[in-house]
């Protein structure tokens, strides 16, 4: 049995973590911390929790809370996290971070897009990315892994292996993604407001979206090149899900069988990606840790499409899988 | 051409007073009242204005306001709304109040349900109820008029006639009603932000609603005796619309026939209640002013159904409707 | 290891329960039966099962069925299931129904309602009804089961307790409901075509509900003598999800207080109803296996409220829980 | 005033013209054709107008429509409308035909795309494609108006400014677009079933889309050279919009401003196309007959959006707009 520990109780990936976790036979969550003044019943915040945890959001110190588990998540905003996790990573308790602080490699790039200096420069760069499909080895080894943001996820799967197999070029990749509303977090705000954003579809901070430098990294690493993307962002009437159509310049030799056969190849003994056929919807891995990816080629262009729960495989389940990993549980526990 | 001026300007149903207006060939719309700061123009807070109206946020006195138009509708929260009324009945300027300031007969029963004291106390009782079909006379010459609430005027208008005609008893009269999320105004809430009440129906404020005593005052005058509601307003995910759902205790003579017959022969000449045969749902009447009635024997009672769109008929196209019998327009103008 | 088959396989329940059984470590699904020519894979049909379940549809007799299922789950429409059901029993083999064949207690109400001669006349009153808070000792037993519908669950649940101690009126009864589009079934239809049903609120069949006597019956047992209800059917523009408003006269004893102590106590040992003191919303059981229910006395009346998920705890997630008792598995098994 | 009728009465885009035909005070609808057997009322067809308009649908022949109406609105499938047009044009009636059949200007495009033979060739090429922006004075004098698809409307005007004014190239050109549902029709299919489309993003024909031809078509005209595009549909879980994102290669020249400067520039005096600073929703036009634009620069991509009502600017809204130029209406009337 490991015992976890969540710290940043009210958003959407806390209660998505808390709703996974409790369907893994080896994990005990021990304690939950917020800095509520009146520390109420997790129930009182997430109400469809109701007789399934019985625990209190407690004000704990990172100290606190790094006695009472083996693996804390934090789900913290950037530059929050990064000014805990160093006081968590004591002994051997372990930490899966869902901010940006720890995912892109050098502070520079960190404080050019998130404009404020990095609490804890000396980890930047030496965190593993927790995407286990291309960093499965870094991520069981590691004390503190960055679990990847939810458009990176959605952008990185469909397209890696083709930047790898040099099926596709580096240059001139546009990504187009749609995402649910809960992207968007749990404060109430006028564009997330009922009445404005249902019934609408919408685009925001087009080419400005912080996932961008992350995208490029990570794709960089795929590529063994720098990868520059237009990255577009959408807002969808809908929950959950992100969408992404991916728009690619092909090496000479891609023809669809061969984009297919590298994915499949790619993919073949990965649990979560799951290479289709036909055009998949959101739905279709709604509420699963699956992210759907397919192909096609249409006039010049490679078109590369990804479906993922951006709670689940685009947060919290891609955080339960790390933690799998990291544990030595199957890596399929808890889904 | 009747000058008109929307004070209160930010929220959905001074939006949707402004498209209507825009489509009266004899009302110009002469000045938008609000508090911000910086003026911003219209279209800044309401991007579907853009290009339809060329007007700024003023910040201005009631006696400016005054000065500006012949009629005003106030589109303010209730007690902020009579507080300035007073001071806008100038000349022959006259006022359209959306709030619930001036509905209530009595300040007792106000002062009850809003808890706070009137601030125009003298003009409480004197004020028309501006339901064209119950009180088209007095609105007709009327200063200043009560625009009703959403769910009354869903509540009022099927049961009016039956209880009218007596077909139905004044006592057990159960109203359960169903409204779009634009009813709980466009300020953020918690309730209100789309992945909370996305894909979720609730109830709401159940027999405490504040107008519970609004119905009960209406459909008393209809019946000739005192009236008292079961009220239960729920929430559905959707922009637009209210259903409610009446039961009834029916009088002996009671058939569906002669139900249906009292609603046609109230309702032979009003321009905007459609008795329908079938059971309507809230979208054939949404962006309309119609409010569409329907009613059924179960068993030993009456199920009244009506549906309207609650920023149309249940505010903004009710409004509008009065203005028309004010001004002397044709009741359907606008629309 | 219990093998289980599933025929009928291309409606929701089939599916949702299909994504149950994939959690529960002692049932296996051996086949899924189905009279589609071509006997597409599972995936075909069911986009989000793809990697999850390697089975195609089989054509297959009742007799070929039973031979390769302990427990077969039998999601066919009315009639058509009774007309197969006497053929599944054979050997060993159980069968739990979804449809309503072998709910009501008579042929002649079966026939009443569903215009057709009862195929399996002699089966019917014999049958315990899975409703596991009323029915337990008698599922555990049985070879065949009779699931509960959607509405009545969320019928009966709130309002059992309540008639069982008195403390509200077999007469008067009322029942308004909501559901989901899921509830409508699988086959497309206008009344369910998305720009017909989205952003629009209405109600259907209103006091000519199938569900009614099933409703009616059930009441009839926990109150020990014959309870006629109002059932008013509406459809919500979302996928999941049960609310139902319940209006009652009370028995002079009933306070809160004392209706609240008589749902606690008589849920007291309850998995999967939450006796909850806030107005609950759909949302906070969509996905489970739980009911909400809450009540309130409003001037002179009960208002019981209720929320299920009606594809869960309204159907498969009963049926789920039903084996589990069947075949000795934790109630709480595979949730 | 001007007598018009439609045929093809049971859409939704038919729904949409008599909803603002309703509203033009030089139209008179006189009948609306139809092949339903049972000629029923428009109002059992489309419950939302009722009380609207008192009209059957009728079976009439070409030549019984043509003797009636000045303007006939032809909403029939592609094929079976150019059928009908030849024997509707007699005497001075003229058509707006909303189908697909003359906006392409070769049968073998048409033929091609549509898998049949054009049962009207000898008028392909000879009919003006209604899009006033573009096309206004050979609409004015036309006596047959082919009224353009909804995503090409949606492509074409935040494009066409670009390549006629040489700031985007020919090439490269890639279109994303996302259409709300009533776009796929009034027919029921499993596809548009609520349960599956709501709360879910997905793709179609991608790359295979009818619309693909009409757009290159419509684009060459503003380059001066032939133009290929990369056309992406998706379909999102709300009624009505389309929002394309356009993805073009900058020529040398082309900063922001000067993007900005030739759509002002272009649309000056058109009095539905808004070139907007801020990232437009679909909401700000729904219901309304405007085309919202914005362009950005993102690192080597010019990225240009629009939006629209699918129903209103990319069908009704524009056929009444062409009906106002052939009419000699002001281009606004009944909007």
């Amino acid at each position: 049995m490991t015992r976890v520990a969540i710290i940043g109780a009210a958003g959407y990936t806390a209660l998505e973590l808390i709703r996974i976790l409790l369907r893994h036979p080896d994990a005990e969550i021990t304690c939950i911390g917020d800095q509520l003044e009146n520390q109420p019943h997790v129930a009182a915040i997430h109400p469809s929790l109701a007789g399934r945890l019985d625990l209190r959001l407690e004000r704990l110190s990172p100290a606190e809370v790094a006695a009472r588990a083996d693996c804390v998540f934090a789900c913290l905003p950037h530059g929050v996290s990064s000014s805990l996790v160093p006081r968590l990573l004591v002994g051997k308790t372990r930490v899966i971070d869902f901010s940006a602080d720890y995912r892109l490699n050098t502070t520079a790039v960190f404080e050019n897009w998130y404009n404020q200096k990095h609490p804890d420069p000396d980890r930047v760069g030496k965190v593993p990315y927790g995407l286990p499909e291309l960093f499965r080895d870094e991520i069981r080894e590691a004390p503190l892994v960055a679990n990847p943001g939810c458009f990176p996820t959605s952008a990185v799967l469909p397209l890696a292996p083709l930047l790898k197999a040099g099926l596709i070029r580096a240059e001139g990749l546009i990504l187009d993604s749609k995402t649910g509303v809960s992207g968007a977090g749990r404060t109430p705000k006028l564009t997330t407001h009922y009445p404005e954003c249902n019934e609408s579809f919408s685009a925001y901070n087009l080419g400005r979206h912080r996932h961008t430098p992350e995208i490029e990294q990570i794709l960089s690493v795929a590529a063994g090149k720098p990868v520059e993307v237009i990255f577009s962002p959408h807002l969808v009437p809908m929950d959950r899900g992100i969408f992404t159509t991916a728009y690619a310049v092909p090496a000479a030799e891609a023809s669809e069988e061969t984009l297919f056969d590298a994915l499949r190849e790619f993919y073949a003994t990965e649990p979560f990606v799951r290479v289709v056929d036909h055009l998949p919807g959101t739905k279709d891995s709604a509420g699963t840790n699956f992210c759907d990816v397919t192909v096609r080629v249409v006039r010049d262009r490679v078109v590369a499409i990804s479906c993922i729960d951006n709670l689940v495989k685009g947060a919290s389940g891609a955080a339960v899988q790390n933690f799998n990993l990291m544990y030595g549980y199957p890596e399929t526990t808890a889904f």
